[in-house]
Order: C-alpha cells, then structure tokens, then sequence
C-alpha cells in the first residue's frame, strides 16, 4: 500500500471551476498524472484526442462498458464519459498519483472501487457567484441554465461523501489547498507502514 | 464543530527533535496557540515560569490531578508532566487551534478525550541518526542513553494509533509538512458542514 501512488479525486457540482483548477494543479505538481477519460461528445475547439479526451462513438463506447473496462461512467446532458480502469489501475500500481477531474455521479462510483482514494469537493464561494459563473459561459440558454444551477444546488448534498471541500474563491488559493491535501495525505500512518518497519529493521535495540 | 478550532498533537519517540519543529511551527504560524503544560520537574537554564511550563511542587500537581483539573498527565524519568483540560478547551471553543507536544503516554490519554484532535507522530530519518541526536544531548550518562534509546525503539509501535507521521530529516521540511497537514484538516469535509448550510441557505433554486 505504502509504496502505491495516491488516486485524487476532484470533483464537485458543475460550474464551480473545479477543470480550471486542475489544469493549474497539474502544471504546478509534475508528480501528478490526470487520468484521460473517454467521451461520446464532440470534440471542442482545442481539445486534443488522447490528451483532453479519448473520443470515440457511442457504439465503442457501449462495447467498452459491456466489458467492464470503465472505473465509473456516467450519461451527462446526453454524453457519455467514462474512466479507463486499466489506465488508471497501471499508473498507481506503479506509484504514480492520479488525478481524476469527474462529475458527483462519476466520483460516487470511484469511492465503490476504491475507498482509499482522496476525494475532494470543489465548490464556488457562493451560490450567487455559481450563478454568474454558468451565465458567463455563455453558450447556455435559459433552459439549460436553469437545469446547470437546479442540479449543482442539489449536488451539494453529495458532500457528505467526500473526505475534503476546498472552495474555489481564487484559483491560487484553491490549488494551494489540494497541494496541502496532498502532502497531508501522504504523511497518513496507514499510507506509510513500510516506514515503520524500515526503521525497526534497521537497527537493533541497543 | 465547524467553527472550533483544531487540537493538534504533535509526539513521538524521545529525541526526535519534536521540541525544534513546534519552535519553529509556532514562530511561523501566528494562528496556532501552545498549550503549556504542568510540570514537577526543575526549570532549565532560559526556561520560564508560565510560557515554558507551569512550574509547580509535586503537592500542588497531584492536588490537580485529583481534582481531574488535567487532559493527560505522566510520570516520566521521576518528574510528572500534565495538560491542563480547562486552559486547552477554552481556547478550542473561542476558535483558536492548540498545539501540544507532549510524549507518547500523554497523546494516547488525549486521543481517549479527543478522537477528533489531529494525531502527528514525529519520528527520525533512521534509528542511527536518532542514536546520534542522543548522545548529542550530552547530559546523558550510558544507563540514561540505553533508556531513551530502548524506550524509542518501543514507542514506533505506537504509530498506528496516530493520523499522520512526519518524518524530521529536516526541521524546514517537517514543518512545511506539519502545516500541510493543518490546512488539509481544515479543509475535511465534517469540520464544514456549517459552509454548506451557508451556500445552500444563501439562495433558492430557481
């Protein structure tokens, strides 16, 4: 266990900045590897398949599914998206941590698989700023304004089931808190049994 | 809950160098209050009355411990030592986070009280380098160096009963860790439920 890198799972409900977050993260932290998931939807501009996503049609994607290859998978507004099990399952074995950026639905099915995980919950400094922020991005209407803010109010609910909440008022601070969630959790005793023994081992009592 | 502030104790083996990192950790964090303790022994050259420790006859302490006036308290090499409860739970009620760096014997009594305290077990880089911070000491005689020694090596036993463990290669490194470990309690889900009773009170779905 010791010797396993840690699976961070930053997740929260939609519109809290929670992917500006992390792509910050992952420049600062070059220790830590973001897990590429696969999705159904298109492709937006900039986005690089294989780097923002793994892109594929929604045949593949069942066939995927029937075989068991996802971690969680979730429909989101009529998309599927889906975490390659074997992908992430590989680099923490190998003692890489892993960043996974995924939606409330998404994290619940992780948590099932893997308890040990450090599962945080990004939300915004407030529900009027959450407001501003989905109306900001611009290419919603008002009908899917009104589902984005309906459902991210009800998510908050989920935060019982994470082990942190970080509030995203500045990206800056934000980052610097996952960081400290980070090297917290690596200094937890039960991550670190191997320690122990190490330095019973290596010397006797005099 | 949510707004109390945080217990946090820092233990370990004898002569890992606990007493330099809280030095240091209180100098750089304004927010964190030291807990001084009771003690029966004989001050030290520099020690003061109040801010090192509460100087008090062996009368007068056990007076105390009658009284259940303290949190943990300890014999330890002849001399007793004790936390005084009144003085620590009313700095946790008004808000404010309290250190304490007391041994072994003492954080077990303290985790009896305080399951939701924040448990960090110092320990050395290895068993040799511990060797040698002893016999730095100087003040040791041979019988007193197999003690401390011999009663080191039994107490890494007791890590499982702590959180976090924090290895002291470097005062600078210990303490980037211990503060680490601060900000990320903060962040735990359970110390915020009073944030998101806040969120979701502050506005209505729509």
């Amino acid at each position: 266990m010791g010797s396993k890198g840690l699976l961070i799972v930053i997740s929260g409900p939609s519109g809290t900045g929670k992917g500006t977050v992390c792509r910050k993260l992952l420049k600062e932290c070059k220790d830590l590897h973001l897990s590429v998931s696969v999705t159904t939807r298109q492709p937006r501009p900039g986005e690089i398949d294989g780097k923002s996503y793994f892109f594929v049609d929604k045949e593949k994607f069942m066939e995927m599914k029937e075989r068991n290859q996802f971690l969680e998978y979730a429909e989101v507004y009529g998309n599927y998206y889906g975490t390659p099990k074997e992908y992430v399952l590989n680099m923490l074995n190998s003692g890489r941590d892993v960043l996974l950026e995924i939606d409330i639905q998404g994290a619940l099915q992780v948590k099932e698989t893997f308890r040990d995980g450090v599962f945080i919950f990004v939300v915004p400094p407030s529900m009027e700023e959450l407001k501003n922020r989905i109306i900001k991005r611009g290419s919603e209407t008002q009908e899917t304004f009104k589902t984005r803010f309906n459902s991210a109010f009800n998510e908050l609910e989920y935060c019982v089931q994470y082990n942190y909440v970080v509030i995203n008022d500045s990206v800056v601070k934000a980052c610097e808190k996952i960081k400290a969630i980070i090297t917290a959790e690596r200094c937890k005793v039960r991550r670190n049994m191997d320690l122990f023994a190490a330095l019973r081992g290596g010397m006797q009592k005099t």
